[in-house]
């Protein structure tokens, strides 16, 4: 098996620091800090760590590769950080399909380079057969927090603009439905992709953002109503505004869920002050993540630790973190 | 099973970063990139990250919990790295018992504590029941690499001693006698501890050292074996310098092992300049986790990329690296 891993996953990945084989790899922070210390006086870290146990590994759009990769570099940018190194921990069941660690890792090698980041160290533990459900990957992500902006939800105040970059809930039903439904074809696809470059594009533009966080596990409705009760602010979200494709309503309503609660891998809610939210829309609009970018919403003036959901058929409902995840394992 | 989290783990390990709830945990790197320029020109960034699925859980000497932060503590440590943050990631079965939980959080706070590092993010999947093994723990670290030295394979050359801070093989053994015999009563305690504080105070005295690892998995025979390959340098171990138990040692036979294949998880090899040697071993002693240092070898004359072991019947052999491992599962 360790020979294996030698011959299938370093080859893919292979970099320079990769290849030293030590056990850290060491990234040159030279460069990295003279940049950031040009444009802020305190540079910040950020450290994250996910762990992936999605069933199937592999689904419309994407496989647990792709995501191993998109969502710990996802959770560094939401946090104002430009990744810098990855590590990448596999834990297989014996007897795990070479086939499929060889897809897996061709998707962990195009996700890094589309996200412009290395894997720069990893490892392997091997249990028995059965266990492990097939595969488990960890991954921990460094960045350099490259905002000045204090990106918190106690940032926000009344008035502030929330703005997502696009359709909500595909990651989760292409997963669902893939596990559900085998034999039907869907066109819904897995979002799932780096939101560092979209971010980057977007903090660059000079837009005041005061908070910034990607809706997976618990959806939108899981990240606005955290919101609301780490803010103390009422968060109002407009129904007809949330991009939802067709297919993706349908599918929901078939299995009878909640597109708002439903988990995502390439999307980000940016809660902004409230003039600059035309200007947020506009940038966003010109990154290719960003096309179907629309503003869903906005904090509310009334300090009640509450999210609303103002309906398409013009009433009202308060928007709950959902309780448990809805089906395990989707992200 | 969130809630359960909420309310074991999280209290257990809380400081400022983590009580954040961010998606990442964020470290100021103000005080410590000034620190560190002050001894070199160009700071480094070690990213480590090992995975952690020991059976039993507990053992004499340690548990899972003290070793998922000691290990990733020593991989930093050995890169010559200060730890600055860990990110902790559990895999648990459902069931999985909340006692176990909260001893093996109230363990890695401890472990955390002493070696002066804080627990700055973390995620938790939960998998299917009988899955997962009961608990997987991944552990990623990051430091700031403090020392100048160029610690690598390849900057050891012929002359240089080879010491080790104490007695070898008790951590692979005290795991394989109570899996293997949990009826008997052993006085074998795994060494498992954190590493840091010995080097940083080697390092300290000025000792020019080349290179450092923890003797894990393949022990002090595979450690040595790869040391011979990547350098292309014939290492030399004097069988009789060696540090081991006498009870380690009837332990092994007993199991038909050999200590020098065994895993350790408090040990650290460090090959320094041959001029340096005694006084890199009056440095280890005068710390508690280096009392019974020892010079065990040297790197030989030869451009031969082999590792020979001085028996002490006055004989010799070639030391190699171990097939696959003793047992799975012990680190």
């Amino acid at each position: 098996m360790d020979q294996l891993l030698e011959e299938i996953v370093r080859p893919q990945l292979r970099n320079a620091i990769l290849d030293e084989g030590l056990d850290s790899g060491i990234v040159d922070l030279g460069s990295e800090i003279s940049d950031i210390r040009s444009q802020i006086s305190n540079p910040r870290l950020a450290l994250t760590l996910d762990g992936y146990v999605v069933t199937p590994w592999k689904f419309p759009g994407g496989d647990i590769g792709r995501i191993c990769i998109c969502g710990t570099v996802n959770d560094l940018a939401v946090c104002g950080a430009r990744p810098i190194g990855i590590a990448l921990g596999f834990i297989l069941a014996e007897g795990f399909e070479t086939a499929a660690l060889r897809a897996i890792t061709a998707s962990i090698a195009v996700a890094a380079k589309e996200a412009n980041v290395r894997v720069v160290t990893g490892d392997t533990k091997v249990v028995g057969r059965g266990q492990a459900d097939g595969i488990y990957i960890t991954t921990a992500g460094v960045g350099l927090v490259e905002s000045s902006f204090n990106l918190h939800p106690s940032s926000v105040i009344p008035g502030d603009a929330i703005l997502i970059n696009g359709f909500i809930a595909d990651h989760g039903l292409a997963v669902m439905l893939t596990r559900e439904m085998p034999q039907i074809q869907t066109p819904i696809r897995s979002d799932v992709a780096p939101l560092n470059g979209l971010i980057a594009h977007v903090l660059k533009s000079g837009i005041d953002v005061r908070f910034m966080r990607d809706p997976t596990r618990g959806g939108l409705a899981g990240l606005c109503a955290d919101l609301a009760k780490r803010s103390g602010r009422r968060v109002v979200l407009e129904e007809k505004a949330i991009p939802v494709r067709r297919e993706t309503r349908h599918a929901a309503e078939m299995l009878g869920l909640d597109v708002l609660e439903v988990a995502n891998e390439g999307k980000v809610v940016m809660v902004v002050k409230g003039e600059d939210a035309q200007r947020a829309l506009e940038a966003m609009r010109l990154h290719p993540l960003g096309h179907d970018a629309a503003i869903i919403g906005r904090i509310g003036e009334k300090a009640e630790a509450i999210c609303e959901l103002l309906t398409t058929a013009g009433g009202s409902r308060v928007v709950q973190k959902p309780y448990g995840e809805q089906l395990p394992r989707i992200c």
